[in-house]
């Protein structure tokens, strides 16, 4: 199997040239870039801006992403993604990159058509669970990951939904083999000659970085300690309160929701008394004054629809009480003259 | 400025495509590899292995390197780096990589005339400083990174020679636009409109993982705490036990000395009762052993003259009478029958 590998935050992006490229005789990894034709994977417009910067940085260049538009739910749907497959022209398409949840909004793509998708013509399809893969410990929300089991790679974040400090992550692949072929490679002051059976204790054969903190004896010992069902209740609180933020933003005239969170990111503006066409100057200011004010703390993010300010509900010491008393902030911030 | 950034453990290559790639209108970064000539860099025999698994993620092959040979002392001459850099053939040669000191044996190499190399044919220069950047806290082994001013980059561990605890690293540039250029990227939810001067505090665009440990906290209270001159003796400290580890194996007629420690790194092999062809077979024996047995701790390195043994001497509490012990327990770890 011919590779190409790069792992962001640290391990962000995970992908393979699938074998049939091999087969071709064009094997990335030794022979360059240059051997074969300019690659590209589908992503959706809303991807994590780091599937785009690992592209560039193995050499892609802008047209390594295929951006496929998002549905009306903020999903990469098959349809999307076989259209954008239509647009490669001159570039080997070797994967697809599905979200579950996305970050920008939380949306979860419908993974088991997109791994249809992908498998009908050949693709590696990868699964940014970065931010949801938590909900997997989760009775009622587990079930938005149907699919994943059929990814060939998914990123997983514990510092996102777990509550475990930064960074806990991991990259997960469907067949182990893959996870050595990734970075293969001779270093003989470090790697003993062995075949895969035989190193799974070195990690430095399968991962980006050489040194590296054992960041998984974190997780391991908060699972040992707590129990799955225990993260199973701290995911469905912040996807409650997730949901209580979003019912006060729907019901508040001077807010607009901009789709309900299928997880614990809820992305709103304030329209206040602003025209339709400085919206968004008027978010991106109350953004930038709740961080200079430090009271509460809010990113923003660009949607189809305009520039959204974007919560996370991560902080298990949060109540109902702050939503409301970050509504009432954004408003008085708002405000022409602030007190 | 046209940039190729990549940059591991986490960050330890840094490479820029020189301004004049730009001027011929090659971005590799937007356009991708192929719309330039294959790249490469010039590096030691002895260079770090992330150095070539770097290049082979950015798509560069088993070509982006161009391997130039060490010298008696195991460094990189400013000869070895012409001849190196006659050897590019059709590939664009954008940068010299030098060591201080190099993994294998801790050698530095001539950082000045390198660098004149580099000045002369328009090279970027980077310094793999990882190892022994820690130096500059030394009075008297300070010299042995003369010429580090004149690096376009260096990579700088201070889990390394300064006892912090794995991960502190640095990439440090000499022009700091540099450090903004080399992930230019967008991300709304991120990144503010702002220029490099208005953003310094947003690392997140000079970096290549998104969240990101502030390890920089750890180092600066260690150095606020001791001073950099107890730094300096701990540095000092290191260097003067591998000079004894040297001078006890280049005393002893069982062990062989690979050569005379730059900083703290000894690399010597058992000689024992074994003939010249079985010395690697029988020290990577050894090795495995020592691993095995768990008493202490040593590692292999594949030098121009065989597979040798390397103690690297970072403990603090690591006093002389180790040494001893270490020595002695290798040879009883020879024994063909051991008790």
């Amino acid at each position: 199997v011919a590779v190409l590998g790069i792992h962001q935050e640290p391990e962000k992006a995970a992908f393979y040239v699938p074998e049939y490229l091999h087969d071709e005789g064009f094997d990335v990894w030794k022979q360059g870039a240059h051997a074969g034709p300019p690659l590209a994977v589908i992503v959706s417009t809303d991807a994590h801006y780091s599937i785009a910067r690992t592209l560039r940085i193995m050499g892609w260049g802008d047209r390594g992403v295929i951006a496929a538009p998002i549905d009306a739910h903020h999903r990469l749907t098959p349809e999307a993604a076989e259209t954008a497959l239509g647009q490669a022209g001159d570039r080997r398409v070797i994967g697809i990159v599905a979200a579950a949840g996305s970050t920008a909004t939380g949306a979860f793509d419908p993974l088991h058509e997109l791994a249809d998708v992908a498998e009908r013509h050949g693709l590696w399809l990868h699964v940014d669970a970065a931010h949801g893969g938590g909900v997997a410990l989760s009775e009622t929300q587990r079930s938005k990951l149907r699919g994943i089991e059929r990814a060939d790679s998914v990123v997983w974040d514990a510092h996102k939904l777990l509550m475990m400090p930064a960074l806990v992550t991991a990259v997960i692949y469907r067949r182990e083999a893959h996870a050595y072929e990734a970075f293969a490679q001779q270093a003989s002051y470090l790697f003993a000659d062995a075949t895969p059976d035989q190193s799974w204790w070195d990690l430095g054969q399968r991962t980006l970085e050489c040194t590296k903190r054992a960041m998984a004896l974190e997780l391991w010992s908060a699972l040992r300690t707590q129990g799955e069902a225990w993260f199973g209740e701290v995911v469905d609180r912040q996807a409650e309160l997730a949901r209580q933020l979003a019912a006060k933003v729907a019901a508040a005239p001077d807010f607009e929701l901009a789709l309900m969170p299928e997880s614990n990111i809820v992305c709103f503006r304030h329209l206040g008394s602003v025209t339709p066409g400085e919206l968004d100057a008027h978010n991106r200011m109350l953004r930038k004054r709740v961080i200079e004010d430090g009271t509460f703390y809010i990113v923003g993010t660009q949607l189809p629809g305009g520039f959204y300010l974007r919560s996370t509900l991560m902080n298990p010491l949060t109540e109902e009480v702050d939503l409301d008393a970050l509504l009432d902030y954004l408003r008085e911030l708002s405000l022409p003259c602030r007190p």
